[in-house]
C-alpha cells in the first residue's frame, strides 16, 4: 500500500503524520513551532516516518510560491526571508514533494473526505493564530499566479484603520479575525472604553499574556470587555465571511482553525445574527470542519496520493494569443 | 462567415453589434437602459441584426443564476424580480443565447483579445453606475455556484459603515467606488467639512445633479471638497484592489469601465500611491482596459462564437465522493 507522509506548518504548532491510501492516520506527531530553523525542526520529527513514506505532502503557513517551492517571508511566522521548503525537505529525504497552502490543503481535505464532499464550490475558512482560506470554484482548487488565489486574510475590512496586519497592510481581515489579531482589537476596546472595568485591563496593565484563549476564557466569565472584544470579533468575522462568499460564490463555507472551532459557543449565533447584514442576497451556509484540526493533514496527504494535484502552469507566450476553439 | 450579436445590458447603456468570426465589429448600436421593459427594448433594438447572426452573446449587469439565464433582482437595474434574458431573447429570436454577466464577459474580452492576453491569471474591473469584476485564475474564467463567483463590489470595505450598497449590504465597496457610490461619499464629505466653500455644497443645496461627471468635473477645477471625493475614491479603490489581488493572485489587473476610463488623469496617480498600503507583499501590476468600453461585448461575442464557453456545471450527488484519481 502506497503510503505518505504528511505535514502541516503551523504558526504554532507543526504536525506530521503517515497517511494511508486508505485515508488512515498513524504516528500522528505534534510539536511547538520553534522561532528559527523550522525545516531542521520538522525533518528531525518525520526522520523515521519519512523513511517509510513514499512521497511526502506539506500544508504550510503562506505566503508562497509554488512554483518554486518556497515560503516567501510568511508574516505568521519568525523565521524571516524565503523558506525553501520543498528544496529543503526533498533533498534530505529523498522523495517527491508537494507543496500547498495550509489553507488550500484544508480546502482540499474537507472537499474530498469532509463537510465539503461532493460539492463544486466552496470554502474552507481556518481562523487559528492567522486567518487563511481555500477556494474550490467550479470543481478546481484555486491556486492563482504563485499559488496565492485565496489570501483573503489580507481583504481589507476597515479602509480607514490605522490597524496594520502581520503583513504591513492596513485595515487586513486577518489583523482582527485571528488568534494573533484578538489582542489588539481587545487593547482597542480597552482604550475607547476606559471607564469600564475588566480583568483585561488588569492583564493589560501588568503587561501579563492577553492571548485569544483568555478572551475567550473571560467572555465566557461574563467580564464586559471581554464580551464585547468577542462580539467584535464575529461583527468583522462576518463581514469578511460576507465578502468571500462574493469572492468565490461557494454553496458552503466550512469554518475551521482553533480559534473558531475551542469557541464555537461563543461565536456561531453572533456570526450567523451578523452576516446578513454584509451580504449580498442571502447569506452563505456555513458549516464546521468535519475533520476538526486535521483538514490540513488530511488535504497534503490527498495532495501527495494523487488524489488531486496541483497543476503548477508555465507561462505562456504573452505575445501569442490562445488558439480559439470555436472556429 | 459565422457571426453572432453581442449585446451588453448595463446600468445605464444598452449595447449591441453584430461581431464576425474575424473579431470585426459591425453595426455598434447604443441606447440608454430604459426603467422597465428592459427585454422588449434590447430585442427591438437589435430585431434586424438577430435575423443575419448565428447565436447570441448576453453580457448584463448582475447578480445572476446561470443555471437558469435570468438576472436575479440586479440591484443598479430599476426593474424588479427576475428578468428571463435567456428565455425571452432566445425564444424572440429561436437562437441560442450565451448569458455573462458583464464583469465575466469584459474579463474574457480582455484575456482573448485585449490587455490580459496570453495570461493564465488576471482580474478586468469595471467601474462604472455600478463596480464589478470578473478572474481569470489557473487559465480559467470563474463561474461559481450560480455564476457570480466575482462579485468584488460587495466587498465589505469598512465594516463600521453605516453605508448601505444598492444591494442592502453594509459597508460594501461598490456603495463608495462607482458612478451610483460618488454621490453619497460626495455627501458624507459635505456633513464631516460642514465649514468648506464648495460648488458641491451649492448643488447639493438645490437638489441639483450630483452625479459621478459633475464631480470629476469640479474636482478638475479645483473644488476642495471634490478633491477630496476624487481622492477618497482613489484610496477606497486602491482599498479594494488590494483585496482582489489577494482574493485571486492575478499577474495583472486591468481597469475598465467608463468611470475609471474617462477620469484615469485623476485617479491612476492616487490609486497608485495608496496601493502599496493595502497590500500584502508588492502590490499587483495595473493596466487599463486594452478595449476600452468594448471589453463586455467583445467577451460576449468571443463566448456565442465558442472562443470560450462557461460550462454549467450540474450538481454533483453529495453522498458519492469524488473517484480519486491516483490510486
Amino acid at each position: 500500500m502506497r503510503r505518505v507522509l504528511a505535514i502541516d506548518i503551523g504558526a504554532t504548532n507543526l504536525r506530521a503524520a503517515l497517511v494511508g491510501e486508505d485515508g488512515e492516520i498513524a504516528e500522528l506527531r505534534r510539536t511547538r513551532t520553534p522561532e528559527r530553523g523550522i525545516l531542521k525542526v520538522v525533518g528531525d520529527l518525520v526522520e523515521d516516518l519519512a523513511r517509510r513514506a513514499d512521497a511526502i505532502g506539506i500544508a504550510s503557513v503562506g505566503p508562497l510560491d509554488i512554483r518554486r517551492g518556497v515560503l516567501l517571508n510568511p508574516p505568521n511566522l519568525r523565521e524571516p526571508g524565503e523558506i525553501d521548503v520543498v528544496g529543503s525537505l526533498g533533498g534530505r529525504f529523498g522523495l517527491e514533494v508537494v507543496l500547498l497552502s495550509d489553507a488550500v490543503a484544508g480546502a482540499v481535505g474537507e472537499w474530498l473526505h469532509g463537510a465539503g464532499r461532493g460539492l463544486d464550490n466552496m470554502v474552507y475558512l481556518t481562523f487559528s493564530t492567522g486567518l487563511g482560506a481555500g477556494a474550490i470554484v467550479d470543481g478546481r482548487p484555486l491556486l492563482g499566479a504563485r499559488g496565492n488565489a485565496h489570501e483573503v486574510g489580507h481583504f481589507v475590512v476597515d479602509y480607514r484603520s490605522e490597524l496594520r496586519c502581520g503583513c504591513g497592510g492596513l485595515g487586513h481581515w486577518e489583523a482582527y479575525c485571528s488568534g494573533a489579531g484578538l489582542p489588539k482589537l481587545a487593547r482597542r476596546l480597552l482604550r475607547e472604553r476606559g471607564e469600564v472595568a475588566s480583568r483585561l485591563r488588569e492583564i493589560d496593565l501588568s503587561s501579563g499574556p492577553m492571548d485569544a484563549a483568555t478572551i475567550f476564557k473571560l467572555a465566557r466569565e461574563g467580564d464586559p470587555i471581554a464580551s464585547d472584544v468577542v462580539r467584535e470579533f464575529s461583527r468583522i468575522a462576518a463581514a469578511g465571511i460576507a465578502s468571500v462568499a462574493s469572492a468565490y460564490d461557494p454553496e458552503l463555507i466550512v469554518l475551521g482553525g482553533s480559534v473558531y472551532l475551542n469557541n464555537r459557543d461563543l461565536l456561531d449565533g453572533e456570526i450567523a445574527a451578523n452576516l446578513p447584514e454584509y451580504s449580498l442576497g442571502d447569506p452563505p451556509p456555513l458549516a464546521p470542519a468535519a475533520l476538526g484540526d486535521l483538514s490540513p493533514l488530511v488535504g497534503a496527504a490527498a495532495a501527495a496520493l494523487g488524489e488531486w494535484r496541483p497543476q503548477v502552469r508555465r507561462k505562456r507566450d504573452r505575445r501569442a494569443p490562445p488558439a480559439p476553439s470555436g472556429r
